[in-house]
Order: structure tokens, then sequence, then C-alpha cells
């Protein structure tokens, strides 16, 4: 290989291994997209690479492709992209999959690690046209799109390859081994140790964050040697397949060969997944996606790893306050946030029936429940930052997710803040729903203790704060929570709340206001416990990692070591 | 707690994180058990100590018992030992676990890394009971017991709980994180991090050496906080016996539950692994054993960590030697230790029919054959130095093996070496048998394709040395190896040797001499690819550990953090 990757983005990695350490705020990409940071040239022409794909086939020459498939339909033009992707014959694919492996499995670990880490800079000069492609798939935000699918996402990536690098450097290269065996036994051996790869990695993306598991689980099994297969949700295959696109330009480069990145695009009516899972090849499945097929994958793939980050019911346990309009500032911006369609947004407020002191003073919990819905409709009240900040809902079934919810509510007379659809100032047509709220009760338990995919809330009153934390840990622990607030002025109560999530195998922030809550910080936030229902992995610690290869030796006599002539 | 375990072993626990790091010679304990290192009275007081446990029930108090149970019989002097442990009730043994359990996991890690090396300490103190009990379960020989199920399982113990001190330590105790959101948004959080327990980890042992990854197992699951329950063979009860009780002893005089490390003896006729496998805290299996109950557990354990160390056909290819003589004696020494009840024995001896090049000369396979023959003969011919070397059967089941293959191969009047048995110059009644060598082609493929356990190995004339390579690669992908051999002076087919066996999954030792070719280093040696039949685990290594434990945190405002009163 004539270019040295590993040298060239060096200072990346170090600084990506130094937050893993610490923990502090850091980030690789920009988060922001605006002109006066880029000028109005990159945006511009971004967008334009990104209208220039629809319509048409996806430029990806890659082998086994029997026909085109492609049904993205735009979230904000309620329009098909008209683009189309490779139909793949999987059998065929993975043949050419196995030609590629050879040289990239006996590859130095940090060539392929400069590889990734070269991957991840290709694919951050096309935020801009990810950021478009994401909007029309995903259905967020351009402002969301352009951080969450990218920065954020990217960060993400450039973590889990920290993570590889640590894992892999664990291992030495080689090493001396002399010592006496009883009275004449001398051994003095050179060992070599060479990492070999388990197989191929898939990568099942989900369709509203894209990129956001597609990054590190690409990253991870990839750079530990294991060719990749990324199989998009048939609703949002483009920013996957600009991913693809990226990563193939990059290994024809470094001379290797681009099979060992490849896109299996699919459709709702004939799903590939069950193929790929069927190739004995595949040695590694990476998911995000619904609790349903996550656990599913996790029971039935005996002999594969399977890492798996899918959703349960996240919560907020609201026992007292000092200021109830920033509490409920920050809980609303959750709930509108991408439409609640992320991992991280809020879906159960527990509050004590008795109601919520702030600052001292006891609140009526009817107080309580109009402060939220109020700080939500204050989120809306400006169509521009209503947009930016719920996007649209990705899929009609979405929609039907509320209608349903609400047809229900409004029976029980318990719609606390009803949803409509927002007006979109730049796409009359685009798919919107505000929040719904419903207010509830324990005895709603089995509505809200399951995941309700999309902008449905539910507010739910109960005898005491400490029944409220009780309620909320326990559905963590059965249902799955990937974050968990405790608003509290009280330490006493804060402490049993960490304890409790932490029994339940949940993570809790406490007290977060000012920012949006369900921000998860690349290198910072151990995103997933793989404790509770909602996935088994933890984007990034070393078990993300270490797995993905394995160690074989050779021992030679050092006076005869195997490089030497002896014969 | 008042002791500070890890303070009074840092230095060993420093030293195994070094031998790790640069894989050179080290060893924790002492492997030779002679009275000039140890004194007349250590020795004999250990002996005495395993007499007086004979005969009566081995003292043991663990809740959940109900009655006792107890098979053993000393494979040196065929008599039972007439030694009773406790019959548990599982369920009832698991909520006294589910009640010992949390203040291990709340415990730091370093508590918990120094009480296991307390552990290893105290087991350190007891292995000359331990060599005793060894001999008469496993049946090695006084000496291999005391350095197998000695120096060198603590070693193995000590390395896993090395990685589970690095895989523990990479995770910060607490960060602090601060950024913009916007203009207007600033966070400044402090997050803290702790490390969470999966569950209960049951260790399954074998038969011929039970504290080989007894003491890795427990070692990687008690220290990254999971109770652990062992369920040794019922052949092999006491040496694993020992290990709780010292286990037990350290956990209370640190002020935990003793239940957090216990055991659960079974009868051949009532296994109990079933039921430790259903009890729904189970959440890690280690296992040591038969490639199809080892297979059985990797395919049906979905959701659980499931760590496995089984057997395939350990293999040499003989292609050409300065020294047949010495080669010869180092290939024999494989086929007589343990009497080739080890994971490491090589049991397949591939030659090419044309004959074996040394020192540049042709010799006749036949010659080679002698060789070998002669060599065993050599290694056998002073009874106490067979004794030593072979030690005992630990069971009827292995005679049974050796009587099918002569019986067999005296039909096809193949047997190049019989078997007898030898006469154990201490023990008259030791159940005793040399190595059988059996002559064979690739036509016997289907015979020593699979494990045959016990002193049984084929001497398998091919074509070539190429195809003795490649008979001899393809078993080690498709039946399994956990160690395999070359002798070659020429080094463009060692070259060719090593990345064959390395691309079926299995690591290599080349031109070994002078030294046990079975011997496996701690701290070296990685033990088990996880890349073939014989096992998916590796001793040991980050992906031994990583996966033992998981994260949870917590977040708070940096001005408010949850230890500060602010109610």
């Amino acid at each position: 290989m004539t270019i040295d990757y590993l040298a060239r983005h060096r200072t990346l990695l170090d600084q990506a291994l130094a937050a893993c350490a610490d923990r502090r705020h850091f980030s690789g990409w920009p988060e922001n997209p605006s002109s006066k940071l880029h000028g109005e040239d990159v945006p511009a022409a971004g967008k334009a690479r990104f209208e220039d794909l629809l319509g048409r086939p996806f430029p990806l020459a890659q082998p086994a492709e029997r026909g085109r498939i492609g049904e993205e339909v735009s979230p904000y033009t309620c329009e098909p992209l008209g683009i189309s992707y490779p139909k793949v014959d999987v059998p065929a694919l993975y043949a050419a999959i196995d030609s590629a492996h050879g040289p990239w499995a006996a590859a130095d670990p940090d060539t392929r690690v400069g590889v990734c880490l070269e991957m991840l800079a290709r694919c951050g000069e096309q935020l801009f046209e990810n950021a478009h492609a994401t909007m029309h798939t995903s259905g967020q935000s351009y402002v969301m799109a352009f951080a969450g699918s990218g920065a954020n996402a990217l960060d993400r990536g450039l973590e889990a390859l920290a993570y590889a690098h640590k894992a892999m450097a664990d291992v030495p290269r080689s090493g001396r081994w002399q010592r006496q065996f009883g009275r004449d036994g001398v051994a003095d051996l050179v060992k070599q140790y060479r990492l070999r790869p388990r197989g191929v990695g898939v990568v099942i993306c989900c369709a509203t964050f894209p990129l956001w598991n597609a990054y590190p689980a690409l990253c991870a099994s990839l750079a530990t040697g294991n060719p990749v297969v990324l199989k998009p949700h048939p609703r949002a295959v483009l920013p996957v397949a600009l991913v693809v696109s990226a990563c193939r330009a990059v290994l024809e480069e470094a001379g290797f060969d681009p099979n060992l990145v490849t896109l299996v695009a699919d459709t709702r009516a004939e799903p590939a997944t069950q193929e790929l899972l069927a190739q004995p090849q595949t040695a590694i499945v990476d998911y995000t996606g619904s609790p349903v097929f996550g656990s599913w994958l996790e029971q039935n793939c005996p002999g594969k790893l399977v890492f798996t980050e899918t959703a349960g019911c996240n919560s907020v346990v609201l026992e007292s306050t000092d200021d109830l309009a920033a509490t409920a500032r920050a809980i609303a911006q959750s709930l509108c946030q991408a439409s609640a369609q992320m991992c991280t947004s809020v879906q159960n407020i527990h509050v004590p029936a008795a109601g919520v002191r702030v600052g001292g003073e006891l609140v009526p919990v009817e107080t309580v429940e109009q402060a939220l819905r109020e700080a939500v409709d204050g989120w809306l009240a400006e169509p521009r930052r209503a947009a930016t900040l719920c996007g649209t809902l990705f899929d009609e079934s979405v929609q039907a997710t509320v209608d349903a919810c609400r047809e229900r509510a409004a029976g029980a007379g318990t719609i606390l803040r009803d949803s409509t659809g927002y007006e979109n100032p730049d796409f009359p047509a685009a798919r919107t729903a505000t929040p719904l709220m419903i207010a509830a009760t324990p005895d709603d338990a089995d509505w809200y203790r399951q995941e309700v995919f999309g902008p449905v809330s539910f507010v739910i009153r109960h005898r005491s704060a400490d029944e409220a934390l009780e309620d909320a840990t326990r559905n963590a622990r059965e249902c799955g929570a990937i974050t968990a607030h405790v608003y509290s002025t009280d330490a006493a109560f804060i402490e049993r709340a960490i304890d409790a999530y932490h029994d339940a195998g949940a993570s809790v922030a406490c007290n977060l206001h000012g920012m949006p809550i369900n921000f998860a910080a690349a290198y910072s936030d151990y995103h997933v416990t793989g404790l509770n229902p909602a996935g088994n992995a933890c984007l990034a610690d070393l078990a993300f990692v270490a797995g993905r290869f394995r160690i074989v030796q050779a021992k030679v006599p050092a006076a005869a070591p195997a490089e030497k002539k002896t014969g």
C-alpha cells in the first residue's frame, strides 16, 4: 500500500482515544450546516449532488446484480425518490466477498484502521448530500440530519474504531519465551501472533437513523478484518448507499478489493435479511431497529456474534424541580425532537398525583401537566423552529400509530394534548405530527409499557414519587430503556433513583436542563447498557469489538525462526 | 473491608499484566513438588490433609443441601474415595446466591480483583493436597497434578484476572463533559460510570484437568461481579471442592457472602447441568469437556455468554528434520503424557509415504515409524519415569476406547505399537495403558478425523508432505485442533504450513524439541483460537472477559452533583 492512511489521520485517532479515556466532549466533524461556517458553495454543491441522484439508478457497480429495486419515498414531498439500487443475488455476492477477503484479513491491523479512518474522512466530505439523503428518507429535518446522521454518527464510528484499535493493539505481534524444563529441557521460542477475522459482518440499519449504527458496526467489523455487508431499511437506502460508495472508492484506492464493503438493498415485500443470516460465512450481525426483531436475532443466531440496539419505553420521573418551566421545556423538547422517533426519545413521564414540589412549594399535578403541554406548544410556536425540531414521520405507519392512540385516548377522555400536523414552511406536503400527550395511571401499564413508536407520550400519575420511580425502573428492567431522566431537588431521591435505575440495568440522567436531553455523546455516553431488553450491545466499549477477531499464533525455536533458511 | 488484598498482591498482578503484554515466561507459583524446594514437612502435611478428607463428608457448609452424593474412584487404587458432597437443590441455592449478590456487584472492581487475587493465593497454599486430590480423581501423576492442576492452572487464573482487571480499568469511574448547544445551550455534566455484572456464571469443569478452566472462568466471572457456580465432573469433584472451600473462606474474611462461590456436585445418573442452565439468572457458561456437548452449548444457550474449550484431532506434520531421534522423542512424549488425555495431546502424525528427509537424506517411512515407536518405548523404559509421564486412565471408558481401537487395528493388521498396561511402582492396581499406535492412510480419515480420547494415535502415510499438510489443516478446520506441530528443515514448507494452519483457524508450533510439546504457557500462548470446532473461547484475551460485565452511567449537572445536597 502506498498511502499511509493511519499516519494521515493519526491525530484524529489519538484525539478519539483520549476522549474515550476521559469521556470529555470531542467531535471530529462539524455539527452545524450553516453557510457561515461552510460558505455558500459547499452546501449548494452537496445539495446539487443529492438532486443529481434522484430519479435514476444509483451509481454502484457491485457484482451479483440481478436487476434493480428501490421504493424510497420522501416524507417531505411524499413523492418517490425514483432511485434504484442493485437487487443482489446474495450467494453470488458472498462468492465475490470470499475472493476479496484474503488480503484484507492478512493486512496489518494498522493498515486496516488507517483505511477505515480514511473512509470516515471521505464520508465526512459528503455530509451535505448525506444530510439531504437522510432528510428525504428518514424524515429528519435538515439540521438534524446534518448533525445526527453526520458528525454524531461519524463520531460513533470513530469511537468504535478507536476501541477496535485498542483491542487489537492489546495483542503483541510477537514475543520471546524462554524457560527451563527440569534439568535438561530448555525452551527458547519466538512466538508470532496474528489476528484473524471471524467472517462476514452483516449490518442491518434502521429507517430513522440509518447511519447511527452503520458507522460503528462498519468500523468495528472492518477494522478487525471482516468484510461488511450493509442492509439498509427499504425506506432509507440512500444514506447507506452513499457510505458504501465512499468506502468502496477508498478500498480501491488503497489497493484492496471493493467488495469488502457491499450494499444489499431490499424491499418490504422481499426482505433480504434472512438470506444474509443463512449464509454460513455470516459470523457477525449488527442490528438497530425494532425490539421484536432484535430479540429474535438475539435468540436465533447461535454461534454468531449479535449486537443489537433496539428500544424500550424511555422514562422521566419528575419528583421536584427548582424551575418547572425549564424542566418542562427540557422534557417537551424530547417529545418533539425528530417527532420522537429517536431511540432516546422520552415516552413515559411519571409524576406524583399529589403534585410536584417546585422551589419548595407543592404544585398540583394539573399545573405540571399544563406546563408540559405549554412547553411543547412553545417549541412549536415558530413554524421554522417546529420544522427543524420535529422533522417528519418517516412512514405512514407512524401516523397510523398516532391515530390509533388518539382514538383510544379520546374514547377514554385522556388526551392531554392533541396531535395535529404542523405546517412545514418549505414542504407543504410533509408528513408531520405534533406530540400527542395522554394522561395515564398505572392501570394503563399494558399500554405504556411497550414502545409506542412516534410522537406519543404518557403522563402517568402515581400515588407517590417512589411509586413513580418503582414503575419507571421496573419498566426499564422488563421492557427496556435506552435513556431515563430524573428531575428532583432532593439529593436522597436522586441517589435512590440512580441506584434503582442501575439495578434495573439502565443508565440515568439527572436534572438535565438547557440542552437536548435526547443527546447521547460519542466518546462520553456509553449508549445502551445491554442489561435490559433495549439491546445487548454498547456503543462503544471493549465488548463491542473484542470478539470480532481471534488470535492465531506460531511458535518457532529462537535459534531458527521461520524467516531464516535452515534446510 | 478492612484488608486491602489488591495492595497485598499488587506486585503479582503487575507481573502478570507485564507478562501478558510481552508474552514472556512467568509463573506465580512453583511447578515442582520436590522436597528440596519445599522441605519434608509441607508436602507431608498436604498429603495428610488429603488423606483426612477420604471416606467422609467433605466439609462444605452451603445452603440448599438436600443430602449427600459422591462417586469418585481413584484410578490409582480403583477404590472409591468415599467422599460425599452436598446434593444441591438448585433453585434454593440460586435464591441464596441472589441474596449474596448485591454488595459484590456494588463493590469497587479493585476490591473484587483483590479478593480474587487472595483466592488464588489461598489455592496456592493447598497445592499439595490439591495434587493428591487431582491425582486420585483425574488420574494424573503426582508431579503432573502438582504442576498442571497447580501452578499452570493458577497462572491461567491469574492471567484471566489480569485481563479482567485491564478490561474494567478501561472504563473510567467518572468524567466531566462540557459543550455548547447552539447559541444558548450550555451543558456541563459530571458523568459517573459503574460496572454491572450480567448474572450467575456457571463453570462446568472436566474430569482430566478439573482446574484448568476453573480458575480462569472463576476469576473472569467473579472479578467482574458475577457469582460463580462450579459444576465439577462427577469423577473429579475433590479438586474443585477444595477451591470452592478456599474461595468461600476468603469471601467471608473479606466481609462478603460466601455464596458468591458455590459447588454443585452431581452424579452421572443425575447430572445437574441442564438445571443450572435453566435458571434465568445463569448468564454465563464456561465449559471444558467433550466437543459434542461443547457445541451443543454453543448452539443452545441463546442470550447467554458461552465460552467453550473442547478438543479436536491435534496433528503433527513431519516433513523433514535434522535429528529424527529428537523429533521422535518430542512427539512420543506427547503420546505418553497424561496418557494422551490432555487437550494438547497429539493424535494424528502425518508423514509422506516416500519417507522423511533427515539431515538431507531420505529416510524410509518405516524407519520413521520405528523411530516413533522406539521413542515411546524409551519414555516408558524406566517404570517410575513411565508412571510420572503417563499417569493413569481417569475412567474405564478410556480403556474401552483403547480396546476398541486395538481390536479394529488388529483386524486390519495396522497396529504399529500395541498398548498394554504398565506397572506403576507405587500403585499396583492403577488403571494404566501405554500408547497404542496405528498405521493409517487417508482412507482411514473417518476414524482419525474424530477425537479418540486416550492414548491412541495414528501415523498417517500421505502421497506427499503437501498432501499431509492439506489433510492435517483440513481436519483442524473441520474437526478442530487445539495444538498442531510441524517438523521441517525447509523454511518454505514451514511458512506454507504456518499460513495453512492459520487459514484453518489453528495455531501451530514448529520444530519444538527438548521440551514437552503439549505445554501451553499462560501469559504467552493464546490457548484455543475460537476459529475451529475445538472451542469458541481463548485463554485468555480481552474477548474472554470484556462481555462479562456491562456499564451503566449517571449524569448530573456539574454544578449540583448527586453527592451534594441541593434540596
